[in-house]
Parts: structure tokens; C-alpha cells; sequence
């Protein structure tokens, strides 16, 4: 390899590529850290992250307030619309509750695209529990802005 | 108070009903106060809320988190749906994204019922910034489940 | 009418294009004429139709098929979304079901405009049945692209 | 097989079930049929159907109306959350428009199970053309009625 090649060369592979994107992401990405999210996995088109459900985030029946469960599987989203450096947000969403979830739960959300439309994306995120069960099934459109990732805001 | 006047009489109104779980819901509401909501008002079939967006709210591209947009007006919701004493517990929620809010923006949430089918219920909810623009808007299904709000869960 | 004047003057007001419009879109939608709906009234960012439910717009529980249902709110949507001359598509629709309408019912679906924010824009539709009860609230997103109404496909 | 054996024996295996309600709601689902549709498979939790776009089913910019491709995929979700003979209805349901579809295309709706909880369920089914592309996408929630299929209305 020459002694000069910039960092981003296009021998990058998509994996390394959606590496780089949600470690710089992760980075300056307060909400998520604030509410105690690990990123598990990043790839093309995909990411999983969880969160443990704190006393904290609780609602007045006593169980995980539902917006958090969203926040969880909306954070999955944009890690998996974001992963090939395009800047991406989110244009609308659509989240089913399914079961509630209890302080001391694990939650884990896996994301993957669907469909691409031009500048739109669907992508599917599944909510789990850590016995497997599922508690929410949520569904976001994405829309492609300009600007990258890496470059950053 | 009079000596053998009962605590819940059937004289109370619609709106002293409200009231009272919305104060009850909030003792309690944990998550909301976390994220430095609050209850602005709350009337039967209707509900306001509003939250400062600081600088631990916000995702990888410098705005708020959807997530937490999405949990402001969830919360609006529920207060809403749950302002007749009835246990209600949200079963899908949709949100359009109009416009990213910024560190420092007060962002506010009106819930108001807009019909209801049994034991469901379809709520909207407007988020707006402090210049009255819309940041989102929020429509929720509600399912009534057993329990009143006042006894707790 | 002086000999040269063009046809679309600047003075047409809004109501003057939104009925244009509408009949230039009536003209050549096929699907709402074989469905048997009429079209009431357009305004900007609003409109009015209503379908009698047919025998053969059932589906096998002997009840008018949601699909339908559906497609009188999203005609609804399409008029007032375009109702200002600029083409304009569906994006994405969410829609509730809230009681069922029976063959003979006449339904009856008015769309006004929410929000909008650059090309897309957000609409609210509620069918209702003659007695006034609701059957169903639908919301739509817009996203406008190139073209206008009256020039045609 | 024992002389007096009833018709709806215990081993009747879930498919032969879902066949038949598929048959049986078919003889009386006279919206789909009116659209041309046909039905291709149902199966445990799954229902493929099919619709050419015919002429009569364009809307004002002379593509297919997204209602009729809506009423498509909802009728691909009614067979597979009706497949295991409880009657079910749509709650609600929400569609992502990814493609245009004209006059002549041959559009496929595949439906499939994602979830249940208690009498609800969630739906997904994807619309594509005959080349493989995908036109839209449609998540169902199902709610289970009083009543079984084959017993009819």
C-alpha cells in the first residue's frame, strides 16, 4: 500500500465501513449513553443494541415506560439506516407494544432494512426480552439528508 | 371535611377526576421526571406536557433524540387516556417527524382524545417548539386494561 | 373575458384552483368512479367524499372490506393533499378501524391538512357513517414531486 | 377411520384448517373477488394473493390507487390471521407506498405472522410486481372476535 493512501480508500469493505460510522456515532451520541444502551452490532443495513431497564425509567404503572422501548428500537434504527455514511433520519415511525417489560429486564432491539426507495428506507426493529420473548415491534421510514456520518454534523 | 363525606363521591367531576390521576400518575411517573418533564395540565380526554431538550437528549447528529420527542408525546398520552381513572396502557403509536428540535428548545406536548371503541381509544398528540412550530405529531392507540389508576398498580 | 387574457391568471384564488383541480383529477380517476364514490367538496388542503357500501364491497365476516374503507379515506387524501396543483403522492398511511359498516351504509370521508414541512406534508381523515359515528381515522404523509394537476400524467 | 367420525376431527393437521377456512372465506369474500384477485396459498399464519391492475383501477395520475394496493395486502392479512379458524378483524394497519404500480402488473401480496399477544397480532406483508420489485409494505394488527370461520357470519 502506497505511503500516502488516505484513510478512506475504496478498498474499505461495507463492514468496516458501518464499523467506522457507528463508532464515530456512538461518540457524540449522549441519549443512548444517558439511558445506559450498548451497541452490540453494526453492519450494512443492520445494528443491535440493548438496554437494561432501570428504576428510573419507569412509568406510573410501574412498568418500562413504552417511549423508552421506542428510544431503544428508534437508536437501532438509525444505527442500521446510518451504517453506509449517508447522514439518515428518521421520517416517521411505527411501534406495536406487544408485553410490557419490568425493571431488571434486558431489552434488545435488532434492525434491518427492508426496503430502499430512492432516498426512503423501511427498516424492521424487533424488541426482545432476555428469555426471547418479543415486546415490541416497531417500523421506521428513513430519509436520506446530505451530509455523512463520519464527517459528522 | 365533613365527617362521614367518602373520599370519592359520585359529585366529583370529570375535571377533579382528571386531576387527581394526574397527580396520583405523576407521584410516580418516574421516567418523565428523569427526562425534566412537566405536567402542564391534564382534563378528561386531554392532556399537556412540556420538556426542556438538554444537552444529554441529543442523538449522533447534534438534535434531540426522536426517541425522546417520541417519549414527551407519549407521555402526554398517557395521561390523557388514563384521565377517566381506567387503566389504560398504550398498544401502538405512530409518529410523523416534521422538523429536529436543539439543545435549549422547550418542546410541548397537547394529547386530546379523538374517539374511542370499546375499550380502545385513538389519541393525538401535537408536539410543538417554544415559536409554535411543529416538531412532530404523535397518534396513539389506547386498550383499557383491568385496574384504576388511583389504587396503583 | 378580454380575448387575451391566459386561462390561469394570477388573481385565481386558492378555492378557484382547488375546484379546478378536483374536477381535473375527478375526470380521469377511474378507481373512486368504479367504487361508486362522489366526490362532495375540495378546498385547500381539504376535501369531501362519500361512498354508498355496495354488496360486492364485502368481505367474507359479510362487512364492508377494510381495503375499501381504506381507499375511500386515501381518495379523500389524494384531493386535498393535491387540491393545491402540485402533484403529489402518498407516502405512507396509517389507518384505524373502529367499527364496521354494513352494506347499504353510506360512508363518508373528510381530509384536512395537519402539517406540511418542505415537500411533505401531513393529513388527517375520518370516515364516518350517516348516523355520524366514526368507522375509521386514517393519516396520511404526502411527498410532493415534479408536475401539476391540471397539466396531467 | 371409525364410521361416526366427525367432520372436524382433533388430527386435522393446522394446514388442512387453514385450507379450508381459506375456502370457505373465499366463497363469500366478494370485495377481492370484484378486484380480480386471486388466491394463491394460505398456510398456518401465511396467504399469498394476487391482482392484476386493471384499467378501471387507476387514480388521477393514471397509476394503480394505492387504496387498491392497500386492499390488496389487507386481504393477504385477513386470510393468514383468519387461517387458524378464529375470526379476526383489522385493527389497524399501516402501509409504506415504495413504487408506483401501472396498468397491466401483476401484483403480488405475501402475508406473514410476525407476533401475537393475547387475542392481538401483528401482520407483515409485502406487495411486489412481477420483476421482483417491491411496491409497498403493509404491517397489520389483528384482533381476535367471537366466533369462527367456518361457522360463518
Amino acid at each position: 500500500m502506497p505511503e500516502h493512501m488516505p484513510e478512506h480508500t475504496p478498498e474499505i469493505t461495507a463492514q468496516e465501513l458501518a464499523t467506522r460510522v457507528g463508532a464515530a456515532m456512538w461518540a457524540r451520541d449522549r441519549a443512548p449513553q444517558m439511558l445506559g444502551m450498548r451497541l452490540i452490532s453494526i453492519a450494512p443495513g443492520a445494528a443491535c443494541l440493548d438496554m437494561p431497564v432501570r428504576e428510573d425509567m419507569t412509568n406510573g404503572h410501574a412498568i418500562c415506560h413504552g417511549g423508552l422501548i421506542f428510544t431503544l428500537a428508534d437508536t437501532a434504527f438509525a444505527y442500521a439506516c446510518n451504517s453506509g455514511n449517508h447522514t439518515t433520519v428518521a421520517s416517521a415511525c411505527h411501534v406495536d407494544f406487544l408485553a410490557p417489560a419490568q425493571v431488571g429486564d434486558i431489552l434488545r432491539a435488532e434492525a434491518t432494512e427492508r426496503a430502499t426507495a430512492g432516498r426512503s428506507g423501511v427498516y424492521d426493529v424487533t424488541v426482545t426480552r432476555q428469555d426471547g420473548s418479543i415486546i415490541a415491534m416497531f417500523r421506521g421510514k428513513s430519509s436520506r439528508i446530505k451530509g455523512d456520518v463520519l464527517t459528522g454534523p
